[in-house]
């Protein structure tokens, strides 16, 4: 019998210091992680011109893409939720638990995430700006009303949907995106939630993984938006 | 027998003019009516406080909100899941097709909608600012290239997946975010999809029924946050 091959998820040679460990493919390996399921990479060159057929794969030029056998998708968001629907523990079966953990997915990237986009706008690339104090003032203030949220939902849960499963991997993926603030210590419960994912054996490795895979010296061009 | 309760979403009674018919319970109401299925609403007070439970059901106060039943969840991403799941005319359930809608669902929440929120912030909330347009020109370019990024990629479709799903709803309420702007006209396959997807009747009958919904006259208080 032939063995089925690996499924394949795609990342980056190299990005900027600011930007390793924040790659969304983290989120794909950390699944494959907590699955206990081996995984293929295939690297995009930071170097190097896109595969011609990449677009068709990735619409929006960007990582992670997703190959298992003929299937081949993109967003980090559809493949966590289609390695969740083939491994239990990365998403319950029981409807209502099922559900609480798609709702926090989606929540993930679509309530907060959004919410975070603005601020590292303002922190990153217009820093030097003399209004970006101004403008960044009611975008904290929007992603504090979030987090706030999320820090009461977590109340007495370990995990967002009660027991671990791909809405924490994508919570967790987003809250990184703050590291450099510290606004995440207002927030306790949301903030040894956090540690939590990030003790995971599965985090671990991913995140090695990801690091591993990036080149040590920068390219000569950037690579695509 | 007794028949099923109707599943039940939560929208709000009045939102100021600028929101009407980009509220996201429009996204429920359209893949209900694309289903032929009765649903009932659950109205929330703009002049009153919420259901003091309404945050275990809702964490982000906000709509929508969904009840079938016993089940009990909030996003409006996850609810369109949720009917796709159960209605074949929303989501296709061949593998490829059904990731391939999948993958548009995330793409317009993830990867198109948070690029909008920004650029809604300079024009509406900030556009007395000095400084709105030297921010908002790197925020609209953004947009565009996204917006360039789905324009191509509906090149000899007529849909996101190639038939109708609940991808298309999700990006065509997402797109509508843009009607304070002419942003869409450089992009004429993604105006026409926008317009096709408006043309549909089930479109028509899920706003008629959203604007319904909303009192005339504005509340003494704003709805939350």
């Amino acid at each position: 019998m032939t063995p089925s091959p690996r499924p394949v998820v795609t990342a980056f040679d190299w990005v900027p210091e600011f930007a390793r460990g924040l790659v969304r493919d983290l989120r794909v390996r950390w699944a494959f992680e907590e699955a206990g399921r081996p995984y293929d990479t295939q690297l995009l060159g930071a170097m190097q011109p896109r595969p011609e057929d990449y677009l068709a794969w990735q619409p929006f030029d960007q990582v992670p893409a997703f190959a298992d056998g003929e299937i081949r998708f993109f967003e980090s968001g559809a493949i966590l939720l289609y390695l969740g629907e083939q491994h239990d523990e990365l998403l319950p079966s029981q409807p209502q638990e099922r559900w609480n953990a798609i709702s926090w997915l989606f929540a993930a990237l679509n309530s907060v995430e959004p919410s975070i986009g603005p601020l590292i706008s303002y922190d990153v690339f217009h820093a030097d700006k003399p209004w970006a104090q101004e403008a960044r003032k009611p975008a904290a203030e929007f992603v504090q009303r979030r987090l706030s949220r999320v820090n009461d939902a977590l109340a007495g849960k370990d995990w967002l949907a009660g027991r671990f499963s791909i809405a924490d991997i994508a919570m967790i993926t987003v809250l990184n995106n703050l590291r450099h603030t510290a606004m995440l210590a207002d927030f306790p419960e949301l903030a040894a939630y956090k540690r939590r994912g990030e003790q995971r054996t599965a985090y671990r490795r991913a995140l090695e993984a990801q690091l591993a895979d990036f080149q040590a010296d920068p390219p000569l061009t950037p690579a695509g938006d």
